[in-house]
């Protein structure tokens, strides 16, 4: 386990430092303002703080860090494509190879026969916003403009932009913005039935998109139920509403697979990407859609999309995603995600016995959360856990999240598990 | 001036090229999708793609590339960067030196004291989205919920995620994507009196923010008429509506400060920064807030923002901007682009005389316009261009944006205006 730290002035957060000028996402800046945890350097699963504390990073940063920290051969690739060319826009006509192998790349490796990708320069928010405007998009160009209305889920998160703000189902996450996007709404999670009566109230030539995460992540680790997935699937199948997987969090091995939604018999009509796809070595993501979606785009002139970002099929990005998709082929990191599950299940399933555990979820992919019974309780694990040298993330008031890199060992994994059992308590 | 192009196929696009899975953004795909310019090295403000074809880049790529291309200390520092610590969030009370350092340094650079800086991972979409967010959540905290309303500019552009989108501009950019974003409206770019007007009708205590590029890039370069931004400064500040400047563009030496705003007499209370905070040699934006808006976020314990983005503050992009921030510092690139000003308006203004050409603007920063008479002009004109060896930006179908790298030399002022003379015809 990683060193144990002592802080004589607070056992949970970092030692006072200056007063920040840096305002953190989802934070508290006036307890957070002196007191910030200054990261220094990573080697595959493990971190250290500049006061030299080592941790195990069990949530692989924020769901991304799939291959490990700090391999060298990401950063001589990009360094040398930064020398020849490091940035050009890939507006209009304009192009780079390394974002069109990329491209290539995952056209390929996708579960959606002929589909082509739109780039993004940043995480999930980026390509969730373009996934929701290109559904809406996709009718208005087919002749059916009343379809528009988009449907999530009840816990689900998709991202900081407008609309991933208005369909998310955090309801925390929601309030003080502004009014609510309107045309959307959201379902229970777990419900196919909800789906449907929500289809029927609405309108099915009504209905744009239904936007499904295959694993719920920063809701709280939500596995679908048996049929979930294949139900909610045949639903927009049978009502032709596109269905969209965001697969920001569950791709590039997290599930065992490229995508993730592979796991289960269907076929998205478009999916988003980002995190694993570079482990976060540098910022980049992405939407696949599907032939039927590029059809009316790209077989008659006339139907520009103006859309896009300024770092969209970024050079220096494009090359650290062509690096690590090849470490994670090359190194068998999906079959390696299949056993972590597993491992995950043995080690953490076992909690379910300590009476401060209401539940632990885990059994699809490198990816588990334990739910406490206190309510408000899952800050205060994070923090023993961080002091026991082990870094997770509160993904609700009561659900702590684990999520490894993919080159975890058996043996790490049980360190989480004690830390578990250390912070939980007699 | 560059090589000129011999093209057997088309005189204007790539070659042919096999058919892509790239979908460009801002592009109409039935036409690029085998005809893309593969770009493939860059060096200060020259281009060069597959063919060995060398380009002058008058458009600094995407009005982003301040510093010139190819610098190979940016590169040496991301990769020493990266074989250090790649990645690790800064959600919660998480640090890393290069974030803080860069948001330390550009609260200094602003010109309003006190503020603090959320960074974001991309472009200026993510900065507009958390700014317009965050100027309503701000009167959501001071007990003023019903200031929601944001009124923005006829022409503007502020991105492509959900709310840049909503309160763009720019017609053609907002149509075919569902419902318009409620609680906003855009009035005349270059009329005090109309955003008087607006505040009338709408009631200035429902409204949020106004968002005001300080020269209008993307829409056309459109310098603001003389008396503008102090005139619409003081009617924020009298109606106390927040003055949200839109820096994306202006920022980082183009119009010869920081935040091109310092050239007005003005103190905005939020600005949105990305594009030359880097150069584009990694993507990066952020978000400044003067003392005012932090206040009630950073005093009293309780007032989380659940906002923000996987890859903010990531060390590598952060290590880019600081080293492109040294850069434009050392070597004088803020006065340079007053030089590039003045150079711009020499070369250009002539053009005026040609009977194709309606108006050049120019004047305020080392970015300028020619508008065209002939409506739908301008692709054709950039073409040309290209053809003898000069990229610029058609940047609505009659106006052709100049925007070189602040490093362009008079010389290869001359070279454009000389590529215009030649593209516009006898």
């Amino acid at each position: 386990m990683g060193a144990s730290r002592a802080r004589p002035d607070t056992p949970f957060m970092g030692p006072r430092t200056q007063d920040t000028r840096l305002w953190h996402p989802f934070s508290d800046m006036a307890t957070v303002r002196d007191r910030e945890l200054v990261i220094t350097r990573g080697e595959d699963v493990w971190l250290w703080d500049e006061d030299g504390n080592r941790y195990l990073d069990a949530f692989a940063s924020l769901w991304y860090t799939n291959i490990g920290h700090g391999r060298s051969e990401i950063a001589d690739a990009v360094a040398a494509q930064m020398r020849e060319l490091e940035a050009f826009t890939i507006f209009f006509d304009y192009a780079n190879r390394p974002a069109l192998e990329l491209a290539e790349l995952l056209a390929e490796l996708s579960p959606m026969p002929g589909s082509r990708v739109m780039l993004t320069p940043g995480g999930g928010s980026e390509a969730i916003d373009t996934a929701v405007k290109m559904a809406r998009r996709y009718w208005f160009e087919m002749g059916q403009p009343d379809r528009r209305h988009v449907v999530s889920r009840a816990h689900a998160y998709h991202g900081s932009n407008g609309i991933g703000t208005g369909i998310g189902g955090i309801d925390a996450n929601r309030d003080g913005w502004g009014a609510a996007l309107p045309e959307t709404s959201r379902v229970g999670h777990d419900s196919v039935e909800a789906l449907e009566g929500e289809i029927a109230r609405v309108g099915a030539d009504r209905i744009a998109a239904f936007v499904c995460e295959p694993v719920m992540g920063a809701g709280g680790v939500h596995p679908p139920p048996p049929g979930y997935i294949e139900g909610v699937a045949a639903l927009c199948r049978a009502h032709d509403i596109l269905f969209v997987c965001d697969s920001v969090i569950c791709g590039f091995g997290r599930l065992g697979t490229w995508f993730g939604i592979e796991r289960w018999n269907v076929e998205p009509d478009v999916i988003t990407f980002a995190k694993g796809v570079t482990s976060g070595y540098l910022p980049l993501g992405g939407v696949l859609f599907g032939a039927r979606v590029c059809e009316p785009f790209w077989s008659e002139p006339g139907r520009m999309v103006r859309h896009g970002y300024t770092f969209a099929g970024h050079p220096a990005c494009c090359t650290a995603a062509l690096a690590n998709i090849a470490v994670i082929d090359r190194e068998g990191l999906l079959d390696r995600a299949l056993e972590i599950e597993r491992d995950l299940t043995a080690v953490l399933r076992p909690l379910e016995d300590h009476p401060a555990v209401a539940e632990v979820r885990s059994g699809t992919g490198a990816m588990a959360a334990v739910e406490l019974v206190e309510e408000g309780g899952a800050p205060g694990l994070m923090m023993r856990m961080r002091a026991a040298g082990v870094l997770v993330r509160a993904s609700s008031p009561t659900a702590v999240a684990v999520c490894p890199p993919l080159t975890i060992t058996r043996e790490q994994v049980d360190t989480i598990g004690e830390a578990f059992a250390h912070s939980l308590g007699a």
